[in-house]
């Protein structure tokens, strides 16, 4: 064995980063993990089903470093990944991720990305039972996520909405998007209340997947359920489309996170781009049947979450956003490959 | 919905994809996998136990276009990460994909990785059950792969090496370092047969998981496995590591690809440096007890593979690699974040 270089190599970053991992409090196995990362794979068995889905942050797309951290872009990663757990209603169990690391990316730093994720995974009982190094020119964090449930009926799909559910929403919209403004435009932050602005910038840095959420709403008997992270009206479209239905939604009814409206005021930007259709807020959209609103309601006001009604599903396709002066605005959301 | 943009966006070209996975043959569903991309998150159940694996290719790192094509770069995307589950003896059930995409990428280039991954899910019987498109400055494909076996105990992981076992490997060794050599150096590729060279260049660009040998090896009762992706020196190292062992290797019994030699002669580096240190070779390492080696010969005989005794087992640490003249030379292979 030759001198240690003056940076790690390959395998000695690796085992920084499992260390890293530990003291960040991700847990070393679950019910279903039985090894974890160091040998060719990961073992693990089923409680059931499962669930498994893939999300990547991407350098110069999803985020540049600063305004984020280097541990606030592995806790994005783990978090926006997770969030697809959420709405599927599943447990989350494993992560699997992979790190693509620039050349002048400090060993340190790339630890800290591993501090930040080892956090969510502890936040969420989450076992980071894999992964991959790689050299690349820009800094990525592919992960691949998976969640257990009891049976794969019991998994909350995009496809089981149906005429008559009431469509509700958890939580606040427009933080993630109106937080990219205040991080991008000082002087449009200068004008917030610093507490508000504060509250935006972290819905940006730091999303927080809505797990305890999904697995309540699913109990409750969600019919059908998606993240948003492309925004309310994309993601409609994309719940209304596979469950061959229309979503009536109105825009008045959203709930709107404080500041929001005061961002796209100093921005010139009509409020509703912000709140409808800007992206990784990481709540949930969820149709329900009528009578089961209340107790999915007192089931997330148990966790804290608030639930709003904001429509309806009908017969017919696609999503309509009206506001109260009947002035409909355009749902789309934003796409991956145009973004920025 | 507007227009249709010159180049279609993020969900069309989704569509597109599963378009072209299915028009090259990739089986729809599995007996673990029940609903495919489409969703929030695929979902599947198990038969026992699974093994769960992420590899990655980078532009610019692990490949370039040319000499690579499209189609080759998701042949080997896929290939690669199959092969960690041929290392482990489980049988290929899923995998996930994240495609990074240039802005200046083809969608047309883009939808030829599909028709090469979707190739080799096709000979393997890998459904592809979910993926994630996004904007990346450079291409990049991180895969995830799932694997089952009846039980946690019937995969093989690294640390199952005692003192006595035979040290085994499959195929041939050498043609993946020796292939790029040629792939970079016309001048060299002009003094081989071109039969020879072609196969060379053939190894570095559409490597073959051993899946069948593998699970072959694993019903031969396989102690330790691993897939030689960065070497066999390094790759017998972490094997001796994980099984706390040492692994003496010969050499001159390391079996070599038709041309390495020549290759090397040309280049002007030590064979050896190709044979051992080259990686991407993507055979598997193996130990045995041995009277399990004649059984197992046979069963990869049967397959039409190559298993050849290198050396064995013996109690200590770290890898012994020595010719026959007794020379030592370095075992160490490649290290994912200095290549290049």
């Amino acid at each position: 064995v030759s001198e240690p270089p003056r940076e790690p190599g390959e395998f000695e970053l690796i085992a920084a980063i499992r260390d890293r991992l530990r003291a960040a409090g991700a847990p070393q196995r679950s019910s279903s993990a039985i090894l974890g990362s160091g040998d060719d794979a990961a073992i693990s068995v089923d409680v059931g089903a499962r669930a498994t889905s893939v999300d990547a942050l991407v350098e110069g797309v999803h985020f540049r470093v600063p305004p984020f951290d280097h541990e606030q872009v592995g806790r994005k990663a783990l978090a926006a990944a997770l969030s697809d757990l959420a709405a599927m209603g599943a447990e989350a169990s494993e992560a699997y991720v992979q790190l693509g690391v620039p050349a002048g990316l400090a060993a340190e730093d790339c630890l800290r990305i591993a501090t930040g994720m080892g956090a969510v995974a502890d936040q969420h009982g989450v076992v980071i039972a894999g992964g991959d190094l790689t050299r690349s020119a820009i800094l990525f964090c592919a992960v691949t996520v998976v969640g257990n449930a009891e049976t794969p009926e019991a998994l909350v799909r995009r496809s089981g909405a149906r005429p008559g559910d009431a469509v509700a929403v958890t939580g606040e919209l427009g933080g993630a998007a109106a937080g990219l403004v205040v991080l991008e435009r000082a002087e449009i932050a200068a004008e917030l209340e610093p507490r508000v602005a504060e509250e935006l910038r972290l819905r940006q840095l730091e999303p927080q997947p809505r797990l305890e959420a999904g697995l309540a709403l699913a109990g409750a008997g969600a019919r059908a359920m998606i993240d948003i992270s492309d925004g309310i009206g994309a993601d409609a479209g994309h719940l209304a489309a596979a469950s061959d239905a229309r979503l009536e939604l109105e825009l008045d009814l959203l709930p709107v996170q404080a500041g929001v409206e005061a961002v796209a005021g100093l921005a010139g930007a009509p409020a509703s781009k912000l709140i409808a259709g800007g992206g990784e807020d990481y709540e949930l959209l969820v149709t329900l049947a009528p009578e089961r609103v209340e107790a999915a309601t007192d089931a997330l006001a148990r966790l804290g979450v608030a639930l709003t009604v904001i429509g309806k599903v009908t017969a017919g396709a696609g999503v309509g956003l009206r506001s109260g002066d009947g002035a409909g605005i355009d749902p789309s959301g934003f796409d991956q490959l145009d973004r920025r």
